[in-house]
């Protein structure tokens, strides 16, 4: 970020987007030509997702089992869209046959679901949302904010259209660049849209114009933001992206040993967790909030509560990009059971032991 | 921007902005409470403030004389609102009593005008629209964009609601975010808005809630991006901002007197001309895209050419931040003139001495 600024509209600037788009294809796992980076955070990903693929009257179902379904309710109605969501508990996920019959049912135009939702530690499967998706002619919109770079996505295998994430989280840049991928069908979709589009900025048509096609001036890009967004990249490439995803699937399994060893429970059921983000439940009689406090007093390590119908219920702890280590995982969990033993929790067996054992038993494999 | 990134809700990033709504004050010209930057880019700052102050069916007057009064009005457009333009050719400003005519016989909502247009190097003033506004009871938004932290806004002064700027200009940071300030009657008159919003990324009351009041999560704020604005304003703190002024003031006045000298014309009116954007007519029969490529090609200098009606006709030659320095203007016009002989051009005399001259009589008088 420290390289010398381009203007907006040099040939260098199109170069690094080329090789982002690149990388990005890698970690979306999809072929889509239209893959970029919008010059906001996943939230304002999230309303160029919405704001392009909902029009005032259509139909959008939204999978709501998160704080982030919310928030793509909130974005449906504001532009102008009919939202019907499908709703579960934060944590609990829906099964083939749920997704399926909802949308069979409501025959929506555009659909949401939230890949990774950090708000409950679930990962969402867009496999059966986006074949029933197919059979009646709607669009499918994923968040994947907290899986990009650090889990597989598969956007051209699970048929997703839209997909938009962050640059901070498993890409391990700085916030400010929202990642997305759009599908040739979408933007033929795009062309063909009824009414005017009730964004500028967020405009994909605009931006297309500008990283994709004429080079057209839209807006001045944050070039020192792109050239972080090379150089995470960059570092996925080199450490290899099959090699990315194992280490965080590691990771996330010593972490869980860990804490069941410790004689916690996690919130999400096992092979619906996020490698990223985990939420163990919070013990009976814990306040959360002094085993937190704690933690970031003595050690530093700042992790986050529950909100919303989870508050004071989970803990939520991100393992993701370069804090998805083995030490970091170490030092985490001996200074996690610390803190809740000086709260009062009474531990059943050693964390830290559960996950070396996980971590022996993974380098015996390979 | 290379410190070590804090979350979005950590308390030192609220003292980081605490200091950049100072910095920001002092070179708007305001007390408005609510000064911030927009995580997004200048553009992204011109779609929170039409987004938010225009309404479905309102009024909105814009002073079109220059492309970006082209985009406000578009914006205006998406947004709902029915616009109606006060339009002069690119270049020419309006008169005090022009303003005031347009606004007493249309009594619009909203009205917006163009400070500082980087299209046509022309200084709009807000005092006559404001005082204008005031008599109908509408709100007046300005576009700082080119001259934040180059040029005195005044926006209390002039009695602006709304301005929004962006970081890469006058300001010399990367691009990415968006300086704003909004007067507490514009606060309040969203307080009593009729029609919901069709932004959400955009939405000052969402935007407030994390800023200003409660610091409730909306979107993850680039925290790098804020840190060089702070540094950007502490740079200013330290030149003094009315020796920055001063600055720029001078090192346009030299520059103007160096093009003059040469046998060039300005296209702007004295006393209407932006300091931070410069723009010499193309002298007839010159190509200017040549001697651009001329420019780049032997000092690595980049020039803008005009476009839409002022394609072919202005050179659009910055002088802003850092870039506006005695040295960097004698080594421009030196070059410049150089560049203009060699594709033809008979120059009068020499821009370098006629600069010199300026400069030395500045000196006299400090």
């Amino acid at each position: 970020m420290a390289k010398p600024i381009v203007g907006h509209l040099d040939a260098f600037f199109f170069e690094v987007c080329s090789e982002i788009r690149a990388g990005l294809q890698a970690a979306y796992g999809t072929a889509n030509p239209f893959t970029l980076a919008i010059s906001a955070t996943g939230s304002g990903g999230m309303e160029t997702a919405v704001a392009n693929f909902v029009e005032p009257g259509s139909k959008f179902v939204v999978f709501a089992n998160g704080f982030f379904c919310d928030r793509l309710t909130e974005m449906g109605k504001r532009h102008g869209a009919t939202v019907v969501r499908c709703e579960k508990p934060w944590g609990e996920t829906f099964t083939d046959e749920e997704a399926r019959e909802v949308i069979l049912r409501e025959k929506p135009n555009t659909i949401a679901f939230v890949h990774a939702e950090t708000s409950a530690g679930a990962l969402n499967s867009g496999y059966a949302i986006c074949a029933a998706a197919r059979e009646v002619g709607a669009l499918v919109i994923a968040d994947c904010v907290t899986s990009l770079g650090a889990m597989p996505i598969n956007i051209d295998e699970m048929g997703v259209d839209v997909a938009y994430s962050c640059s901070q989280k498993g890409m391990s840049c700085p916030p400010g660049l929202s990642p997305m991928t759009v599908s040739p069908r979408a933007l033929e979709w795009l062309k063909t849209r009824q009414s005017p589009k009730d964004t500028w900025y967020f405009d994909l048509s605009l931006l297309a114009d500008y990283f994709e096609g004429a080079r057209r001036y839209h807006h001045t890009a944050p070039i020192t933001s792109f050239y972080a967004l090379y150089e995470a990249l960059q570092s996925i490439e080199e450490e290899g992206l099959q090699n990315r995803f194992d280490r965080h699937h590691r990771n996330h399994l010593a972490f869980v040993a860990g804490v069941e060893a410790m004689g916690l429970t996690m919130h999400v059921a096992e092979g619906h967790r996020l490698w990223t983000l985990n939420t163990p439940r919070v013990p009976e009689g814990i306040d959360d909030l002094k085993v937190r406090q704690r933690l970031m007093a003595q050690h530093g390590i700042e992790i986050a509560g529950g909100f919303g119908p989870l508050a004071g219920k989970v803990f939520r702890i991100g393992l993701m990009g370069v804090l998805s280590t083995e030490a970091d995982v170490l030092f985490l969990l001996e200074a996690f059971q610390a803190a809740l033993e000086a709260e009062g929790f009474v531990s059943k067996g050693s964390g830290v032991e559960a996950a070396r054992a996980v971590y022996a038993e993974a380098a015996v494999a390979a």
